[in-house]
């Protein structure tokens, strides 16, 4: 899985919903915001077995409602279209359970 | 919930099995390391019925087989009873799973 190409990341990376190139990195963030640890946990779950299928995996972190997400594709040290993809799949997945 | 009392820190912390205490904030932390992602996704679904049910709830952070926890109780800006009992529920579900 190559990394994105410049014309690849210009025509990918403003599709996504909420997400930011990460400082020094080559990886995108997002913080989402649930309406408790139920809603929060619950998503994850359901990212984590898309994930597995994927075999593709979020660095992420969890406080109660909250979950920051980082995503980048290990073995091409920066973004793929795996990225792209996961990051749709999660939002697809917090629509209706992300605060405000 | 009160904070731990000195001598409850001097008689319930060096019980833990591998848990620290964090720089600089009454809290404590531990890396738990297991064979692969269903591994440690798989603890942290159980971990998560327990806190919920507690409605004590960890910080905690994941990148493939790799958890680092949290545990203080916000409410009491510190470390209590209730923190010492969910790292012991963290361990016991961690048996058998953890790497080495």
């Amino acid at each position: 899985m190559p990394r994105l190409t410049d014309s690849e990341r210009s025509e990918l990376l403003p599709t996504l919903d909420g997400w930011a190139l990460v400082e020094g990195r080559d990886a995108i963030t997002k913080r989402f915001v649930f309406g408790d640890f139920n809603a929060a946990f619950g998503w994850m779950t359901r990212v984590a077995l898309v994930a597995e299928a994927m075999n593709h995996h979020p660095e992420w972190s969890n406080t109660y409602n909250r979950v920051e997400v980082t995503l980048a594709t290990h073995d091409a040290k920066g973004l793929t279209r795996r990225d792209i993809e996961l990051a749709q799949r999660m939002d697809q997945m917090a629509a209706g359970l992300v605060k405000g």
